[in-house]
């Protein structure tokens, strides 16, 4: 947590987006007659899941480090993930000339820790119900002089992030398409934060929700309160990409102020948009990529007769966890 | 099949591109950083499963149908087909303001027929091992007046097919890449007549292959002999999409003169194909649509050192199927 806090503005945004050319994949912004007639509504689905490294995460992290001077990078980069920042770290890293060591849950999805050792990245486990890793994560740091490389706050890894909105932006303008409401996956807030920024810069109008697991819905009921909440669990969910115990203080001082509220979804119902974005729009979503969707599907988000972006935030899923999904159909 | 033949040019696919502009989805060119340092190539993969009804059979069918005249648009269009055709012609016809009957083999995936039905298609089944469908097919249009919509004998058919790689060609050159090799599934030779000419318009010198099932290798042994190989069988095989008796005599005017060779993949390197798609390009390929990318990744292509364009040309598979191929991981 940074202090003062130093929001990102709409120009860091369009700054990490010309950092980021020629790093980043411009991920294509889906359309599905199916989903369409479905929802009633003009849905895009922006397709993070096919993002290097399989997720939007890599987008902050290689904003981030890719502005490491020289001796910094000499002694390397240390983060924290349930997974999927742990892939964009690593691979940014690779990229940008530096090491990598990375705190993952033991519990994290093996195609995760997986995707870290493919880009050479340094796994070290902890238990997500007992040990707090922004503590272990600044500890190691600390003692091996490596700059962290937080999730989310940070104003580089939120300006990273807001990329994605800003190409659906540019894409739903080349559709003719203005959206009415944009829906995002919500774990910490810094992808939230950012696709606010750069949504609401081109598209004043719009109102912007946050999906969250049930029982994780910390920004929906901040939202709600007026206050940054706390989930009573850490645990629990399909939806292990975006657990996390409460809204980032600085992607908090951004989104209290820019969201129209939160929607929570039900494993079942992430599942079944999993199962739904495998079917009809053929591309691979993880349990927490998917409750954006998942809103739009189940109505948890009113759309019928609107023109929506929907954020599906990322694709690593074990094999076992996608079976279960596509059960539900 | 049409006598005298009537190949389309390069001029035909330009055409076409521009009659399906804002009807069939730009899909985008894929590359993986997993997939490459498996194959020591640089691999641009078209997806083609996230073209509108999940394969590439739209461009076609959209391209023929739409230069139906108003008196042919009253009687309706007739086709045959394993199933994405038969989606492709459905979603193209009531696009085009007319209505399909499609005659689908019995043992289609569920989801191809679902798939027709969704766009209020009416589907006649037959038995894809005793039943000769082209003859079904010829009877019913007449018997109606119906306007027979072929699934590869077609000059329209093949160039409409050959804009996906028209737009492969225009988006390698935005990543300034030049293809070496092409692969492309062959089933009646459709797709990859088209991705011939409009590859080889724009890069001569590269050398387009077919891929096909083991036992199911018609271009294969036809292009190592000089003449129109029959398989010996019409089922069998998982990758259903591209199953046909033997190379169309309109497309194999064309291939014959263009294609560099076949390779033949076994069933369970076509799902590893599919598995491989899954866990890291984050896209759903059916069997059928996966021998190209089972082509590079088996090596029965080689193209190591090489820069390489691969169709996955659908990604209609059913639940069963597709959990078959997540357990070879």
């Amino acid at each position: 947590m940074s202090s003062p806090l130093n929001p990102p503005s709409y120009s860091d945004i369009a700054d990490a987006a010309e950092r980021l050319a020629g790093h980043a994949v411009r991920t294509p912004l889906l359309r599905n007659d199916v989903l369409d007639e479905r929802t009633g509504a003009r849905v895009f689905v922006k397709a993070e899941c096919l993002q290097r490294t399989g997720s939007f995460k890599f987008r902050g992290a290689f904003n981030r480090i890719s502005r490491m001077n020289a001796d910094e990078k000499t002694r390397g980069v240390m983060a924290y993930s349930s997974g999927n920042h742990a892939q964009g770290v690593a691979a940014a890293a690779r990229i940008n000339g530096t090491t990598a060591k990375i705190l993952m849950p033991a519990d994290a999805p093996r195609s995760k820790v997986e995707g870290v050792k493919f880009w050479g990245g340094e796994v070290v486990e902890y238990d997500r119900g007992t040990q707090n890793r922004e503590e272990m994560g600044r500890a190691i740091a600390e003692a091996e002089g490596r700059v962290l490389v937080p999730p989310y706050e940070d104003p580089f890894i939120i300006a990273g992030q807001g990329t994605a909105a800003l190409e659906a932006s540019e894409q739903m303008a080349e559709a003719g398409a203005v959206p009415d409401v944009v829906i995002c996956p919500a774990g910490g807030g810094g992808l939230i934060a950012g696709t606010g920024l750069a949504m609401l810069h081109h598209h004043p109008a719009a109102r912007v929700w946050a999906a969250e697991p049930v029982g994780f819905d910390d920004f929906r009921r901040s939202l709600a309160s007026g206050r940054r909440e706390i989930n009573e669990r850490l645990t629990g969910s399909v939806c292990d990409a975006i657990i996390t115990p409460t809204p980032g203080e600085l992607t908090w001082s951004i989104n209290s102020g820019q969201l129209a509220g939160g929607a929570a979804v039900s494993d079942d119902e992430a599942l079944a948009a999993v199962a739904f974005a495998w079917r009809h729009l053929k591309i691979v979503v993880e349990p927490g990529g998917a409750v954006a969707l998942a809103a739009v599907l189940t109505g948890r988000v009113e759309t019928r007769g609107k023109t929506v972006c929907v954020i599906a935030s990322g694709g690593n899923v074990d094999r076992a966890m996608f079976a279960r999904a596509l059960e539900s159909l």
